[in-house]
C-alpha cells in the first residue's frame, strides 16, 4: 500500500492549518470586534433578541458539527476522520466565513471594521454549511488539503455571489443565503467531474458507501432533520423584524419535513428490488423537504403547500438518488460521492420554481413578469458562478502535473468497524480507483 | 429463509404510506391553517411565549425521535431499522394527531379549523410518544404495515380517551394528556397479548434483547432521561399560565429522574445474581421517575416528595422489569418486548396514585371523596379504552385466516454489529417463533 | 479470572448507593425548597430570566451526561459501563452538591434553608462536572464504590475550596467557580498518585485506550465543544445582571474552541511519526481553548485574545498529551488515563496567567500589584486544596491493607466492540497491572 500513500501532501495539511489560522488571527486582530449591545436601545429587546438568537444559533451549530460530521459516515472508509475532518474544515470555515462576510457584506452601522454578532456567526455557519455540502460531492477524492482549501474557496464564492445577488440585484439576504444548497452541490459537482478519471467503476464506488456505520450516519441525519426548522428560520427575524413570518417558517420546515420523510421510505422501498430500505436513500432524501422549503420559504403561507413541497421533493430526490448517479457516472463523467445533486441541488431548484410561481399567483400580472425576470436572475447567477467557481477551483490549482493521492483515512487500520471481508487486492484496487490524476483529463 | 420472507406485505407499506400521506395532505388543505398571531395582543408577551415554547417543542422533539428511536436499539435485530422505523411512525403519527386533535378537541377560538400553533404540534408528539410506547411492546411480532396502523388507532384512541375524559369529567387537559404512558402501555400489552402465539420461548426472546448496540441504546436512554423535564413541562404553562407551576414541575422531574436512576442501578445489580448491572434494566427503570412524577406533578411541591416518587417508581419498575416480564409471558400468555408494563404503565399508576394521595391529604373531606371518585374515574376509563381499543385493534384487522409475518430488519444482512455466532438453525427458529399466526389464537 | 474479581466489593456498590440515597432523602426533607418567585418583583423580567436559565441548564446538563459520559468511551474497556457509572456518579454528585452548596454557601435571602433555583441547579452542575474531571485520572485504576465516594469527596473539597474563596478573599463567586477544573484534574491526579502501585507499565495502560468506540468519543467530544459557551456563560448573567459580558464570553469560548480544534489537529498530525491523526489527543485537546477561556474570560473582550488563547491552550495541551504523559508515569509515578493534568489543569493555569496578564495590563500598578497578589493567592488556594485532599482521599480510606480490586467492565463480554486480538494472557496481566495495592506505597 506504500505507493498509493502521499507522507509528502499529509504532512503538509497541519503546516497549512498552521498556516491559514496564524492568518485569520492577525486578520481578527486588526479588523474584528465583538459587538457591544446598544446602552440607548431598550434592554429588554435586546436581551430578548439574545435569547432567542442564541437557542437558534446552537441548533444551527449543532446541525453542522453534529449533522453534517456523521451524516457521511455510512461511508465505512470515513467513518472516523470523516467526522473529524469535519470539524476542522467547518472551524476554519466559519472563521473565514466572518472574515470575508464582514469585509463584502458589512452590516450597517459598521463600515469600517467587522462585529461579531449573533447574526454574524449564524450567517458564516450557513456560509460553511454551504462548503460541507460542496464536500460530499468530492469525498474519497481529494486529500486533506484539497479539501480545506476546497472549502475556503467555496466559501468566499458563495460570499461573493450573494454579493453579487445583493449589490446588483437588491436580492433579499435570507432568500439570497438560502441558495447555499444548490451553490454548494454545483459547485462540489463541478470540481468532482474535473477531478473525475477515466477508470472508476460503479462497482468500486458502491463498495466505499457501505451501510457499517449505518447507525452514526442516522443520527447525523436526526441531527439535521430536527434542527433545520431552526435552521430556515434563524436569519428571518433578524432581517424581518416580523415574528409571524418565523413562526411560519418553523411550521412549513417542520410539516415540509415530515412530509418528506415518509415519501423518502416509500419511494426506497418501492424502486428496490427486495423491497427493502435503503437507509442510504432514506437518510439523503428525508433531507430534500427541508432544502426545498427553504428557498420558497418566504412565499409559503399555507401548510399544506409546505407538504406539497416537502411531497415533490421527496420524490424527486429518492428517485434521482436511485436512478440518476449512477447516470451520471456514465452519461457526464461525474461521480457525486454523497449524491448533494439529488439531495442538495434539486430540492433547491424545485423550492426555486415554487417560489416563482406562488408569487405569479399572488401578485399582478406587471409585478410579475418583474418578479420572475428578477428571480430567474438570481437562480442563473447562483448557478454560472458555483459552476465556474467549482471548475476553476481545481484546474487553477495544481500548475503542472501532480497526482493527486487519495485521502486515506489515517485511523482507518484503527477503525472497529472496518470489514474483514475486503480483501487486500481489493482495497488496492479501490485506491488505484481513487488515485485521481488530473492530466488525464487536461491532457 | 424464502418461506419466512413475505414480499407481498412488505411492499405494501411504501404503498400504504404513501396512500395515507395523500389523505392527510388532502385533509390539510382543507381544514389546517397555521396560527398567525393575534395582532391586538402584546407583541412582548407572544414573542416570549414563543420563544419559551419553540425550545421546549425542540427538546420534545428531540425526545420522540432521539430518544425513542434509538432506545430500542438494544435489540440487535432492530438496531438499524428500528431507529428508521420510528421515524416513519413518528412523523405519520404527528400528522394524524394534529388532524384528530383539532377535530376532536379545538382550541377556544377556532371551531371550524384547524390552526398549527407551538401548542397544537407540541401535543400531536405527545400523542405520537403514547403510540411510540405502545409499539415498544410489540417489537418483534409485527409487520411494519400492522406497526404503522396500530400507531394510529393508538393515537386515535388516545385522543378519544381524552376527549371523553375532558368531555365527560371535565378534566385538566394536562392531567390527562400525562396519561399517555398508561395508556401507550396498556394498549401495546393487550396487542401483544392478542398476538401472542404458543410456542415463543423466552429463550428465543432473550436472544433478540441483545446488548450488542447497547451504547447506542443508552443514547436514546440519556436523551428521554435529560429532555424528561421539558416532556413533563411543556403544557403546564400554555393552559395555567402560571410560571412557578411550570418551574416546580421542571425541578420535581429534575430530582425525580435523578434518584430513579440510582435505584434502577442498584436494584438491577442487587438482583443479579453476579453483581453486574444489566445496562437494559436500568436504561428502562431510570426513566420510571419521569413517567411518575408526570403523572403526579400538579400535586407536588416539594422537592423530596418527588425524590420520594422517582425512588419508589425505580423501585417498582426494576423489580418488574426483573420479575414480572418472564411471569408475564407463562401466566398471562403475553409477551412484553421493552417491558413498557414496567417502565410506563406501572410507574404510570404509582404516579396517580401519588396525584391521588397528596390531593387528599391537603384538602378537606367532602372535596376530598368528590376528587378520589373522580380520580379513579379518569383512571378506570384510561384503562378500559385503552384495554378495549389494544384488543380491537388485532383481532378485527385480519379478517380471514392471515399468517402475519414476522418483520424483519430489511438492513439485519448488511448490519455491521451482527452477531457471527447466530448459527443459522438458530436464526431460523427464531423466525419461526416470530412468525405470528392470528388464527390460533382466533380458533 | 475469577480471583481478580470481587464480588465482595462489587455488591457493595449497590449497598451503598441504596444508603447514601437515602440520606440525600432524608437531609432533602428537613432543608430544600424549591424557590417560589418573588411576587413583587416584575414577571417580566423573572419569567425571561427563567427561560434563559433553562436552556443554559439544558446546554450544562447536555454536557456532564453525555459530553462527559461519552467521552471516557475511547477506552475499550469502559465503553458500556463508563457511560452508565457517568450517569450514576453525576446524578448522586448533583443531589450532594445542592446539599453541601446550600450548606455552606448559602443565597443571600435564605439563610436557614436550601432553595432550589435555576442558579442553584447550574452550580451543582458545575461541581459534579469537577469531580467528573478528577474521575478522568483514575479510570480503571478503582472500583465503582471508591470512585463514587471519590466523587462525592471531590465535591465537598471543591465546595469547601470556593467557600474559602469567597470568605477569605472575597473572590468573584462566577471566577472561583471557574477553577473547577484545575482543582478536579489536580485532585484527580493526586488520587491516582496515590493509587499508583509499581508493576504499572505504559504498554498495557495504552492497550486500554484503544480507540474501537472513536466514534462514540467523538460524540461526547462534540457535545462538550458545542455546548462549551453556554457552560463557561452559565453563571455570568446571573451574578452581574450585565448582558453584555455575557454575549462576549459566548463569543470568546466560541472562537478559542474554533482555533483550538484546528490547532489541537495540527500538532497531533505534526507530532505523529506517521502523519496521522491521533483522534484521541484531538477529543482531548480540542476542549483546551474552553478551559483555558473559561478562566480567563472576563478579562477578555476582544475576539483576538480570546483566540491566542486557545491558540496557545491547544498547542501546550496537545504536546502535553503527547509527551507529558510518559514522563509523568516515569519521573512522578503517577498515571492519569484520560490525560486530565494536560486537557484541564494546564490549559486551566494558563488561563490563570492570562487573565493576571490582562488584568495588570489593564489597571494602575498599586491595583495592579494587589490584584496579582490576591490572584496569586486564589490559584494557590485551589491548588493546595486540591493537592491535599486528593492524597487524603485515597490515604484516610483503607485503614488496614485492603488489596483494591480494578474496576471490570461488569457487560465487558457483551460488548459488541470488544476485540478479538485479545488473547487470554494479555486479559490477565492488564488485570494483575490494575489490581492496585495500597500497601506497597504505604509501607
Amino acid at each position: 500500500m506504500a505507493p498509493q500513500y502521499a507522507p509528502s501532501l499529509r504532512s503538509r495539511l497541519p503546516l497549512v492549518a498552521f498556516l491559514l489560522e496564524t492568518i485569520f488571527l492577525i486578520l481578527f486582530v486588526f479588523f474584528v470586534k465583538i459587538e457591544q449591545q446598544h446602552e440607548q436601545s431598550g434592554r429588554e429587546s435586546d436581551s430578548k433578541l439574545f435569547i432567542s438568537s442564541y437557542a437558534e444559533f446552537q441548533d444551527v451549530h449543532v446541525m453542522i458539527f453534529m449533522g453534517f460530521g456523521f451524516l457521511a459516515t455510512f461511508l465505512v472508509r470515513y467513518g472516523f476522520s470523516g467526522s473529524g475532518f469535519n470539524v476542522l474544515l467547518a472551524a476554519m470555515a466559519i472563521q473565514w466565513a466572518v472574515l470575508i462576510n464582514g469585509f463584502l457584506l458589512p452590516q450597517r452601522h459598521h463600515r469600517r471594521e467587522i462585529h461579531i454578532s449573533m447574526k454574524s456567526v449564524i450567517e458564516a455557519e450557513l456560509c460553511a454549511a454551504s462548503a460541507l455540502v460542496a464536500m460530499g460531492a468530492v469525498h474519497g477524492k481529494t486529500n486533506p488539503v484539497q479539501l480545506l482549501l476546497m472549502a475556503l474557496v467555496e466559501v468566499t464564492g458563495f460570499v461573493v455571489t450573494q454579493w453579487i445577488l445583493r449589490t446588483l440585484l437588491n436580492a433579499d439576504p435570507v432568500y439570497s443565503i438560502m441558495l447555499l444548497h444548490v451553490f454548494g452541490a454545483l459547485f462540489g459537482v463541478m470540481v468532482s467531474w474535473v477531478l473525475h478519471r477515466e477508470g472508476i467503476k460503479p462497482e468500486h464506488e458502491k463498495e466505499k458507501t457501505d451501510r457499517r456505520t449505518g447507525l452514526f450516519a442516522m443520527f447525523g441525519t436526526l441531527f439535521l432533520w430536527m434542527f433545520w426548522p431552526s435552521f430556515n428560520s434563524a436569519l428571518v427575524g433578524d432581517y424581518r423584524r416580523e415574528r409571524g413570518l418565523k413562526l411560519t417558517v418553523i411550521y412549513g420546515t417542520y410539516l415540509s419535513l415530515a412530509v418528506s420523510v415518509v415519501m423518502a421510505m416509500s419511494v426506497s422501498m418501492l424502486t428496490s428490488s427486495k423491497g427493502k430500505m435503503n437507509m442510504v436513500h432514506v437518510q439523503s432524501s428525508a433531507l430534500s423537504g427541508g432544502v426545498a422549503i427553504g428557498v420558497a420559504m418566504t412565499a409559503v403561507h399555507q401548510p399544506w403547500i409546505a407538504m406539497t413541497i416537502g411531497f415533490c421533493a421527496a420524490l424527486l430526490s429518492a428517485l434521482g438518488y436511485r436512478y440518476m448517479k449512477n447516470h451520471m457516472l456514465f452519461a457526464f463523467e461525474c461521480h457525486d460521492t454523497c449524491g448533494v445533486l439529488s439531495v442538495h441541488a434539486i430540492p433547491g431548484i424545485l423550492g426555486w420554481f415554487a417560489h416563482l410561481f406562488l408569487r405569479l399567483a399572488s401578485s399582478e400580472s406587471t409585478i410579475a413578469v418583474q418578479f420572475a425576470v428578477y428571480h430567474i436572475c438570481v437562480l442563473l447567477i447562483t448557478a454560472c458562478m458555483s459552476l465556474v467557481m467549482g471548475t476553476a477551483t481545481v484546474t487553477t490549482k495544481p500548475p503542472n502535473r501532480i497526482h493527486i493521492e487519495a485521502m486515506r483515512d489515517p485511523n482507518a487500520n484503527m477503525n472497529p468497524m472496518k470489514s474483514q471481508t475486503l480483501a487486500p487486492t481489493h482495497i488496492q484496487s479501490t485506491f488505484q480507483s481513487c488515485s485521481i490524476s488530473i492530466s488525464t483529463r487536461n491532457a
